[in-house]
């Protein structure tokens, strides 16, 4: 393993800690409906929203309780999404990270309150004073979360991909769909650390520049996975989008292209990463980690 | 139409409007989804919980905008559950408010995202600095409401009134399902204007107590409704409870005896608030409406 896969996973364990203990779980009624949140949102899953989050911190004075409590906040989100993006009357999956998805393991109806329940948490975590001890930090985190995966961010970005399912989309359109979808996460998580470093406009500009293109490398290295890799590698069902005849990244610029916009992509993204010192070396590596990975 | 009639037809107009804004639409790829989310929340309900945000404000110091918008944030979760509830999944309704509901008029995907967009806006819209001055303040809404909508609030009741529906419950489970259910947002409702207003303990003490009582008196009514009323009067299904063999209120107390219960808890409802001047005197009236209404 090397450093950054030392790093990356030294950052789950911490992150997991955290989201055990915001899932907890008594013997009370209500308890099932903890239980498929937490099969949801333990134990699996790169974490790397979550790294991103502790990388873009280390470039600034945070501490390390508020960084993972972040962290958390945008795992719960990712892992929401997840769980209402496999549902039937979505991509309708079985399989995710290896295991049954929550409407398989559990029901279709847990499973949307498993979703409700774990983005409601989300916002429950960032506005509790012990994400950060300034109420103004913990509100520009919670609107920008929101802005990041609502109605013009993730959400809107799963609406439209529903909505072009059955037609031909372009480049710019598949773009903008990857932009809302994956993108605005992945931005919201590298610029959480600038928002909890109160850092100034230089510093909080070059996390979101790194972020736009890592999330874009990060897209098309998904759907080459989904062309290339093996379910035994990523987790999920593979060689979905070519059944479904739908449009992706290399669908549309073949793999070999892909391959390469993605690669431009990474290299693009370390470049806005100049301002920082070595403190942001695990940032540069993971711009290559995101288009190299296998799962 | 008496005064409180009046009252809460003019409160209905103002939190519409901002509900209007926050959910303005332009020609962008994903306006499909926000036009599930505008059929979802506006034009249409009795407002009931802004309203009680607004009266509860209106024992304090707080400005108008700040009340209303909090009052609207309130409804988009109250809307939210509306459109999950009705799921297929769920209860698989098809009328709500006297018009198809979501998924009818759109499909269920867009429905299933429509309430997670509603539901994250909630929180964009009260952590938004043009929802109070004070973040401090902004936060404790924020974490209040998570709470109160989370999973040991309304969806910890909904997954139990799904774990119990075929079943028999006795008077003490369906009284803890219905306080989180629907008595938990109520409650934050009324705890919203202390918040707002930053007021002391009694006040606080004083408006939980009276919604506690209140959001149970409301669901029995409902109860009674779902018995006694049309659905010509309440824009929804009746006569499901019975026809599922669900256990409620009325199942388990007779119609006599939960309508004796009902206005016994208004009643109670009404006293908590002897430490407040006529200011409080809608407050005092709804309780009377909630266990009189018609729909």
């Amino acid at each position: 393993m090397d450093a950054l896969q030392q790093a990356m996973a030294s950052a789950a364990v911490d992150v997991e800690a955290v989201l055990q203990q915001v899932l907890e779980s008594e013997d009370e009624p209500e308890r099932r409906l903890l239980e498929s949140m937490r099969y949801a949102a333990l134990g699996g899953g790169k974490r790397l929203r979550p790294f991103l989050v502790l990388q873009s911190a280390r470039q600034f004075t945070v501490s390390r309780k508020s960084a993972l409590r972040t962290a958390a906040a945008v795992e719960l989100v990712h892992c929401y999404s997840l769980v209402h993006d496999d549902l039937p009357a979505m991509d309708d999956d079985d399989l995710r990270r290896g295991k049954p998805t929550v409407h398989k393991a559990f029901d279709e109806a847990t499973a949307i309150l498993a979703g409700d329940a774990l983005l409601t948490l989300a916002f429950q975590v960032l506005g509790d004073e012990t994400t950060h001890s300034n109420p103004g930090v913990r509100c520009e985190l919670i609107v920008a979360l929101a802005r990041a995966a609502g109605a013009h961010g993730m959400i809107g970005g799963q609406m439209i991909d529903l909505a072009v399912a059955d037609r031909d989309v372009d480049i710019g359109e598949i773009t903008r769909l990857q932009r809302l979808k994956t993108g605005a996460l992945i931005t919201f998580a590298c610029e959480a650390g600038a928002i909890l470093g109160r850092a100034g406009e230089p510093g909080r500009e070059a996390l979101r520049g790194f972020a736009h293109d890592l999330g874009l490398a990060f897209q098309i290295a998904d759907d080459l996975l989904d062309v290339e890799g093996t379910a035994a590698e990523t987790g999920k069902a593979v060689g979905k989008d070519a059944t479904q005849g739908k449009a992706t990244f290399v669908s549309i610029l073949g793999p070999e292209r892909a391959r390469a916009q993605a690669g431009m992509l990474a290299d693009q993204a370390v470049r806005h990463l100049a301002i920082f010192d070595e403190n942001a070396d695990f940032l540069r590596e993971v711009a290559r980690f995101v288009v190299e990975r296998r799962s």
